[in-house]
């Protein structure tokens, strides 16, 4: 059974204060602090590119855990900004972390979704393959592709980077099952034409109204209830839209996770930027639901026990 | 178990003759057929994107097999040439094939190596998922990148696009185990910094040492023989790397299989562009090798039998 065992993160240190800019958007301190639920943007250098916010994640994820790189079996990075579009840029951080020949690498293409989906598809490619231990990294720092000016984009997203180390048969976070979905059809609300452009209404009720159903079907096949579900980690794309999932879907808002103020919606990032402190509190036995939704449309709700 | 049961492909139409440009790159015939053994090499047309090379191999397929879209669990799409970087191009296809919204996209970033390793992922991840059928999509097309006066490129790649029906519990090509490895450090040798640029030598001799390396680990692994494979399957990176991997991993040259002359190295297209149409000859309890290199750089051979 492989398991989250150790999450590293990086967050630039550069920030953007979002509440010196409600003149420029014309909003209002509570729409910036109770809405969007930003208060701090994260800003990466323009030299760092995504491999780059990797190292410094797992550098973090080295301060926690001794690592032996020769025991790392695969590496994968979960982003749609990448170093370059070829060779993947999980490529590029095995021969930065000097990771051993043996090392699986490829790259996930998928935004807010992302995190989850990889889970599952690192979940089972290391059990089928039998590897020990994987690196699964998260990485979109969509700063590049920011329109500074466009309301609905440059009040939200922020740059970071997220590695977990995922371990087959040691204590930690492990999948129960999973419940997918695509709408296709839908995918231009959340593109990169260009520069970034969101439909922001359009992003806020596909997630409004599909998350609720996702957590319901996944929560089904694991036969569980929401009682039984200790916290709930939803992607951070706002307040607003994690605040109306949480009453949608009647989820008791003392357990529903929320902690973008002081760096933004970091994309697939946002899960294990949240999940990586209480992982050490957790306990055997107890449940928690992961769902990440957005870019595709996409989205992806795991039920995970730790073990 | 999950088995590719069918194979869909597209090439586009129109051909660039190689024939006709030995003067420009100062090269004789020989050299066009026998070292790089591409006389024609397709070019897609400037409007056709990753996910409409997609559809096309799609309705290949149809053509083929009747496949109920309601029953597509999921959508893979292997490319570093993607519609956009964001979305996924996997969800592009999803809405062009009107897919079900239950159905789990997402995009592969890896290049020769991507069809061998997306089987391996996909497999695992249908395996553990229960899902009964998915789509696995290759499209690379090179010629929006090329530099069409680079001698070292320009000769060699060329556009298409394939899928792959993959179905649990049907008669088909099914993996019994896999070799992977990554050299990382080795990734400006094949990179899109603007254009293409690849470093030919550089290329040539990893994969003339690595991939003959990756067959007998691949093959120890199953417990197989050299003389119990009944084809291999080379990526058909050129005339020249297949016959020099043949002939150091001392395989049978009339069991390794070629085809790449009229239309060109294909990146993650090439291996199943050549298994369609053996496919459908294929008999109970025959094992085959797919072995893919380039791109990372980047290796993964697979030992598959007909069940």
């Amino acid at each position: 059974m492989v398991a989250i065992t150790h999450i590293g993160t990086y967050l630039p240190q550069k920030k953007i204060n979002n509440l010196e800019r409600t003149a420029e958007f014309s909003v209002d301190e509570n729409f910036i602090s109770e809405k969007i639920g930003v208060l701090n943007r994260r800003i990466k250098s323009q030299e760092q590119k995504a491999s780059d916010l990797c190292v410094e994640a797992f550098q973090d994820l080295k301060s926690q855990t001794d690592i032996n790189l020769d025991d790392i079996d695969c590496c994968v990075v979960v982003t749609q900004n990448p170093d370059y579009n070829l060779p993947h840029t999980s490529a590029i951080v095995h021969g930065l972390l000097d990771l051993p020949e043996s090392c699986a690498c490829f790259d996930i293409s998928l935004g807010c979704s992302g995190y989850v989906y990889a889970l599952a598809v690192l979940n089972a490619f290391m059990e089928v393959q039998g590897f020990r231990k994987g690196l699964l990294f998260t990485a979109d720092a969509y700063s590049s592709i920011l329109d500074e000016s466009d309301k609905n984009t440059a009040l939200i997203f922020g740059d970071g980077a997220t590695v977990s180390l995922l371990e087959n048969g040691k204590p930690g976070l492990s999948p129960i099952c999973f419940d997918f979905g695509s709408k296709g059809k839908g995918y231009k609300n959340l593109i990169n034409n260009g520069s970034l452009h969101m439909n922001g209404r359009m992003v806020f009720n596909f997630s409004a109204t599909t998350v609720p159903k996702s957590i319901d079907a996944a929560l089904g096949k694991a036969g569980l209830k929401k009682s039984n579900i200790v916290k709930w980690y939803l992607h951070q794309g706002s307040k607003y839209i994690v605040d109306t999932i949480a009453q949608r879907a009647e989820l008791d808002p003392a357990r529903v996770v929320f902690g973008m103020y002081d760096y933004g919606n970091t994309v697939s990032s946002s899960i294990p930027m949240l999940l990586k402190e209480d992982l050490i509190k957790m306990k055997s036995g107890e449940k928690y639901c992961l769902s990440g939704f957005g870019v595709g449309l996409s989205w992806a709700t795991g039920i995970f026990e730790f073990k």
